[in-house]
């Protein structure tokens, strides 16, 4: 498949924006800049002045959690779980969890985001959702042991450490935990004895709440990146989902083992959990990357918001100077697919086609006095026009080209949900 | 004009959702409830599930700075107004601002807005612009005397008052100045004669950022609340854009003299002022509306995002329980137009028909929990598919009913901001 998009704006490996045209051949980047016509091309699309950029890597959500949207707002964190959330996901089928994943893949897919880090039970149906649909997906490991399973839950992990890393080149998978509030200090050390093993990072919930850390240093007498530290964990780096409450210390050690800090803006803001001090993150040189976290928390899966979010946010805790539109842009692209690996996050040829494009012809998109200022802070999702991944484009127009329609899709998740709730009262 | 709109959820007057249909003839609500099939309908509108509901007021808005989108970001409050904003507002013409608010009108037609408060110069063109659309306006006074001509400021507002006040159903007219510290005594001792002269509200910029507070105790030897009361500025209640730094007497007092706070969260965020304590407010029994601002703080003329904000950002300052999002959506629509005064805020016969349409037919809509959830947590404006005003629908699916087209509008903004910069340099 040969595919022509010219008439574009493209933000270059430099993130610098230049016009011309990109041609994608065999899933690849094959060309970027002049126009070379000699050729025969499947698909020749006039972009009509669109920007065409790296898609965005969503580096922490819980896909099925889709299912879950607006079921519960207003409430407090503990009310919210233990209430709402987790009698409903412990109802949850490998079938809910399959469509509630192809349900946040339209959202993604709509939105530009073009791979994932994914952190839920029921991995298989959504590492499946995702290669069914052509998106790509980095499983992240869940591992909890508050029911004592702590052999089990290493064994899983390991299992599907093996299974995804060498199962298609749409996915991978990484080790990681809940966070260290639900794990023993066997857990702990167990994911660290399969981090040496393997060599390879470890992601986890890390320092949300000031509860959270209240109770670490409760139990174990220090914070939780001090914790999982000193227990090796992080030996050969990883992702820390949320980090909205670290000390000097702690920012320190996180980036001393090269963990990349994955801010999730909206369900920080919603669940009341704080705002992350970004700039001050990574003026210490620690690597930012964004995600939504799940659709109950947030409520939607929407990294342009977030990206907002995360500039407008940084202004707000430090002043108007502090992260510029084009520093944010690079946590969403560049440093998102640096954590999760199976992107490049680069618009290269002869990089994966991954890629999105942003259309100008709706009314919050002019004049065009700045286009990288015009995406990050007057973009929503309903200016993003196309979303290609591995050379194949699955969004285009409001068309999904995923090998199910969005209304079979809507419709299998308004009754499942309806079923567990039902279930769960 | 008989429009009848069937297959409808409904947000009625008492902020439940009701299934059924909304019939308009002659510009007001003559029917909202059970089917009634027995009439002959200009246009009769399958919603497909959609929920119909009274418009957004956009309480604070400067709609011609739409030209300035993006210009300049990323810059420090005093940096940005001096270097940036100033010099190319000097050079806007009647004719710039004409278009700008075009601009802006196609913006809140596709985000749900039915009316603005609006605070500029040039105000017979941005008035006409609405009026041409046949969008409603709020003109506000911005009086300031900084350059020393306050007999002459004082004139035009009364001029502006009178004219506008009797001009036309779609618009209306409010004595305001710009705020305090552009203002001499003499000024705000003129606006508080007109206020008692009309027994009328007054609208002005109120503590937006901790400077401002400071300067104005330096200057008055008080908060900028207080002096405004003592002088009598507010005896016939107002607005006060912004209020992100007021304190326990500031608050009574705006209270005692029922002034409505208008939040602009985003820009609040974007030009690090702070984040307002709207649930402390509320609680306090002060009205809330809400508001954008001008495209060039924000960069969007969007309430849909406005309205997530306020809510998330209650609970980031308070829990999150904190403010419903059935209390945020009131806020923008029923006291929006209450502080408006030229739109009811209110789906009910008899009423004129200022309303909009929200689709659950996109994916960051499913499922369908919680209808208001849904709308405050989760809908952009891609999912407004309608917006009628007076009966007159002005905007559907993408297509606006302006009398003008949406390209001849971004071909003169985009054309006049290249020759404003030129001319500014």
């Amino acid at each position: 498949m040969n595919i022509r998009l010219y008439n574009a704006y493209i933000l270059n490996q430099d993130f610098d924006i230049v016009f011309g045209e990109v041609h994608i051949s065999d899933g690849k980047i094959a060309h970027i800049g002049e126009p070379k016509t000699n050729l025969i091309w499947d698909r020749n699309i006039d972009m009509n002045n669109s920007l065409v950029l790296h898609g965005f890597s969503n580096c922490h959500t819980h896909s099925p959690m889709t299912l879950l949207r607006s079921y519960s707002d207003d409430l407090a964190l503990a009310d919210w779980l233990n209430k709402a959330i987790f009698p409903i996901e412990a109802r949850m089928t490998t079938e809910d969890c399959y469509y509630g994943t192809l349900l946040a893949i339209l959202e993604y897919l709509s939105g530009g985001v073009i791979a994932i880090g994914d952190m839920y039970f029921h991995q298989d149906s959504i590492i499946q959702a995702c290669l069914d649909s052509g998106f790509k997906i980095v499983g992240i490991g869940s591992a909890a042991d508050i029911n004592g399973d702590t052999e089990s839950q290493l064994e899983a992990l390991e299992q599907n450490y093996q299974k995804y890393n060498s199962y298609s080149p749409l996915c991978a998978y990484k080790l990681g935990f809940h966070a260290q509030y639900t794990a023993s200090d066997n857990l702990i050390q167990g994911i660290a004895r399969l981090a040496r093993k393997y060599q390879d990072q470890v992601c986890a919930h890390l320092s949300e709440t000031r509860e959270e850390v209240q109770s670490c240093i409760t139990r174990h007498k220090m914070t939780p990146p001090r914790y999982l530290v000193k227990n090796g964990v992080f030996d050969f780096g990883g992702s820390a989902y949320h980090c909205v409450h670290l000390d000097k210390n702690d920012i320190e050690l996180l980036k001393e083992k090269n963990v990349t800090i994955v801010t999730n803006p909206s369900s920080n803001l919603k669940l009341a959990s704080g705002i992350a001090d970004i700039v001050n993150y990574a003026k210490k040189g620690l690597k930012i990357a964004i995600g939504t976290d799940g659709a109950a928390s947030n409520n939607s899966l929407d990294m342009l918001k977030e990206i907002y979010l995360t500039a407008v946010l940084s202004k707000v805790r430090n002043n108007p100077t502090a992260l510029t539109a084009k520093d944010v842009l690079k946590m969403a692209i560049t440093n998102g697919a640096r954590a999760l690996g199976i992107t490049s996050g680069i618009l290269k040829e002869g990089n994966d086609a991954d890629l999105t494009a942003i259309s100008f012809d709706l009314p919050n998109m002019r004049p065009i006095n700045n286009i990288i200022n015009n995406v990050v802070y007057s973009s929503t999702s309903k200016n993003i026009i196309l979303t290609m991944i591995k050379g194949k484009i699955l969004y285009e127009k409001g068309e999904y080209n995923i090998g199910i329609s969005a209304d079979e899709i809507y419709k299998y998740c308004d009754k499942a949900i309806k079923r567990l709730i039902q279930q769960a009262n």
